[in-house]
Order: C-alpha cells, then structure tokens, then sequence
C-alpha cells in the first residue's frame, strides 16, 4: 500500500508536493518563496525559526494562511562568514554549538556533540517559538534532515509530530542520504513520502538541474511524492551567504526559482496528469485518524 | 581647551573621524563599509554585536587590525521585518524586548520600559562578546544614540568606558538629538567630541545630502570632529531592511557609500588642511592619561 492509498487515492495517482525549504533563511530566500508560491508552482514551503529573516516570513505565513506552511526544523548552519544558533539561551544548549555559539556546520559534528536532552529542547523551542508567534503549521521538516544524524535524534522527531499532531517528513531517500538505517528506523506508524526528489551537485555542476526538474514531472509514478527546492535569488545577499559554497549556493537557488515560479511550467502538471497534494490535506487526514 | 588641544595639537588643527556607523547590519552594510575603508576617506566604524552579519565583521576586523574598529552599542532595532534582540537571554534582561524577544523600535520605548540593571548587563555583554570573539576594539558608541536615552544609562555607558579603558562616544549635539542635558550630563572628566556631523532627512528628501557632505569638509573648523555615516548598496537586502524607513534608509545609505567611498574626495580633505585621525590615535591619549 502507498501513500496515495493511505490517503484515499488510487494506487497509481500521482501525488506531489513541490516544497521549498529554507524561508526565513533570508530576504532573498523569503522574497522568491513568496514569488514561487504565488506565481510558480511551489505549493508549501517550512520556515527555518532560528535565521534571521524569521521574522519576515512569520509575518508573511499568517497573514497567508492559504498556503502550506512548516516547520524546517534546524540543528546546523552550513555557511561560512552567516551564521545563526538555537532560540534557546547557548547555556542551555551547548552541546549544539561550536565556540562562538553557533550551530555546527555538518551532521557529523552534530551527531558527535549533541546531547540528546538538548536535540529535545531545542527542537520543542522552536515549534513553541513558531506557534507563541500565531503560526499555525501544517507540517514539520528538518534542515539539511539533521534530525536523521542519530536515531535517537530521529525519535525525538517523530515524537515531536505525534505531541504537535503534525505530520512528519519521514522517507527512505533522506534517510539513506544522512547515513540513517531506514530499515531499523522506520516504524509501523510511521506516514511515509513514498518518493523524495532533489537536485544533486553533479546536476548542478553540469548544467543539468533543468533537465532533471523536467524528467521528475516527465516520469513521476504513483504514490506520494516530493519535490524539495530552495528558490533564492543569485544576487549580493545570496552570494554572500554561500560563499565558497556552490552546493545549494545562489547560483543553483535562482535556478530553483527560475524553473518554479514559472507560471508556464503549470501546464507540464496537467500534461502529465500530476496532482499537487498540501500537507494540509495530509494533516486533516492524519488527524481524522484515516492514514 | 578644544579636543584637538587635549590631544596636543594646536586649537586651530581640524582633526577628523570620519565614521561608519552599523557594520555587521547586514552582508551589504559590511561590503560597503569594507570598501569604503579599503578604497574611500572613511577610517573607522563600529560594529554592531547582536546583529546577524556581526560574524562576518568581526572576522574582517581581527584580519585587519590597520583599520579602526570600535563597538556599536545597539538597544534598539529600528526596522520593520527584519529584527535582533540582546545577545544575553532574553529572559535575563526581558525588559530590553518586546513580545517577540526583539529590541523595541525608539528610544522612547527603551527609556519606558529598560530597567539600568538589564541594560548594563546586556551592553557589558556585548563588549565580552566582542572580545572572546578575538577583537581589540579602538572605542564604544552607541546605536541610535540610545544609550541617551537617559542619565542613568549614559553613565553606565561612560562607566563602561573606564572598565574596559576605550574611549567613548560623548558629543553636545548628539545628546540634544536624542534629549539628554548636555548641562547635567556632561562631567568634567568627559572627553569630547567638539562637532558631530550627521546627516538630516530634510537633505536628504531634498537631495542635498551630497551638498551636505560636501560643506563640511569645506567649513570644518578647528578642534576634534566626526562623521558619522553608514555606508550601504540600495540593494534588495538593505531594501527589505529598511522598507517604509526612509529616513536612514537604503537610498540613503547608497548616498553615503558613493560619497565616502570615492577615493577623489581625498583630495578635499587636502584642500581643506583636514588632518584625518583615529579613535585609537585617541585612545591611545587616553590610555597615557595625557587627555
């Protein structure tokens, strides 16, 4: 059984939620969200509660309540010369920093440092940040899926689903990525995206992060699947927070946004008989008890 | 005594810092304040801590210790949607903050609701910060001027100065821009600044701010004087920061970077006999106690 099933659908329906992560993250990143889900066809997006143009897109996320809107919840800051940390005090989490308070830069040094109790704390800190504010999220994701860096720290994940009633984004590809043993840590009860699709930098690298967009909706099958983008725009702000940082930089963002605020690429979900699904719909029917 | 006498010059020396407010505001705030010390007349700024491009600034400051680098004291956060709060907890200095955790918007609402205790903890704060960061601050200002906001903190300022022996920003004219008797206010061990010099909206809404700078140099007298600017690109980011904020806005900004950071005004200061000198020409006075 897929989740197209689990949801009442078909079988064969082909299910998609096109994603994008990181608002919050910054003007740039808030600004071609905004576009994307307004002109494009990104249809949900989760906000990062510790960067610093929460703020921005908090505001923009209640006074939208139309659109998706997650949680990306966030352990680690990849950048060079920006950098954020945890809503809690550093003195009550500071087995999730490096020396100057902030967030570490890969799981790896997160998985080696942090303390579970702090995982837990933070995490919670920052979905009680989000709804103190007057959000109302539809779903809970997590940034460059760190919360997959242990499985202890997967627990507290799933956990923090079932306590704030949110669906969780639980799938194989993810977790396989961040090294985590799906076939231990996947749960009978767990709610699965059958699929998870995302740009490689190899695609990037050689110019083929269009084709790739274009061969998902050309070839998705069946089931629940996922699109996850980060549309941004290649301009000073982005430039400088992914400095020396080409993977996911400014330049591979504004391609995230050129292909998804595009209103003719519309036309390419109807062609191939694609239907765009909310985590909204997913969490009513996880709520009614019906997955 | 004028200042330039109290540093050993003759009364009549026009001794000038010229200033860059608010590094660390932003990655345009610093692009441009970089360039217009590397390239421009401007030999000095202050950075300020809490704010989420300070990483990027203070990492330029420890590399590059020719440049004068004071602290920009900052208890307010002027903007619309993109907000800071103190680098302490905000529950250990929550009368610092409004219902989100952020500095309020004015000086008036600091004065109304700052108690002199959080303040001091949280501006001490910042100067550690600074220093366990790795810099070697020149002096201490203050954003928006608002340690004036009353008695009580402008002498936890100028307490500040002496514990951590750096010179602080003290200046009739700023204090009756921000309503603190100068007649009270200032002792008689104060070092001052004899003339500030700053921008106004009024030249600027009518385009004369060019004009503006351009008579200062022209009409500096003698004694000890400051520019105080801030040096920006009227780029998206500095556009999202300071939308419906004209008044010290991008526009501006951009203004103040194209004036300051032309290397063809060096001749003006020439011209005009301007002996250009530092806070940490003066700090060193200072610190020899020949003040």
């Amino acid at each position: 059984m897929n989740s197209a099933q689990r949801l009442g659908f078909s079988k064969g329906t082909k299910l998609l939620i096109i994603h994008a992560d990181d608002a919050g993250l910054s003007h740039s990143e808030n600004r071609a969200t905004i576009q994307s889900l307004e002109q494009g066809i990104v249809n949900s997006y989760s906000i990062m509660v510790p960067c610093p143009w929460f703020y921005e897109m908090a505001v923009f996320a209640k006074n939208n309540p139309q659109f998706d809107n997650g949680i990306h919840l966030t352990l680690t800051c990849e950048w060079e010369n920006y950098k954020f940390g945890p809503v809690l005090p550093v003195s009550e989490v500071p087995s999730l920093v490096d020396e100057n308070g902030h967030f570490y830069k890969k799981r790896e040094q997160l998985r080696e440092n942090a303390s579970v109790e702090d995982v837990k704390n933070e995490l919670e800190a920052q979905i009680e940040k989000a709804i103190k504010f007057g959000l109302n999220p539809t779903h809970i994701d997590s940034h460059m899926y760190s919360v997959g860096a242990s499985p202890e720290f997967f627990d507290i994940y799933r956990e923090l689903g079932k306590k704030y009633k949110l669906p969780v984004l639980i799938n194989e590809q993810l977790m396989k990525i961040v090294g985590l043993n799906s076939e231990v840590n996947i749960k009978q009860e767990d709610f699965l995206i059958d699929r998870a699709y995302f740009g490689e930098f190899e695609y990037f690298k050689t110019g083929k992060l269009n084709d790739f967009y274009d061969s998902i909706l050309e070839k998705l099958t069946g089931g629940l699947n996922l699109i996850l983008i980060h549309p941004a725009f290649d301009d000073n702000e982005m430039k400088g927070i992914t400095v020396n940082h080409p993977n996911f930089g400014s330049e591979w963002r504004q391609i995230d946004f050129d292909f998804f605020a595009n209103e003719e690429n519309k036309s390419k979900l109807k062609e191939n008989s694609i239907e765009l699904i909310t985590w909204n719909d997913i969490r009513k029917a996880y709520n009614d008890g019906s997955n």
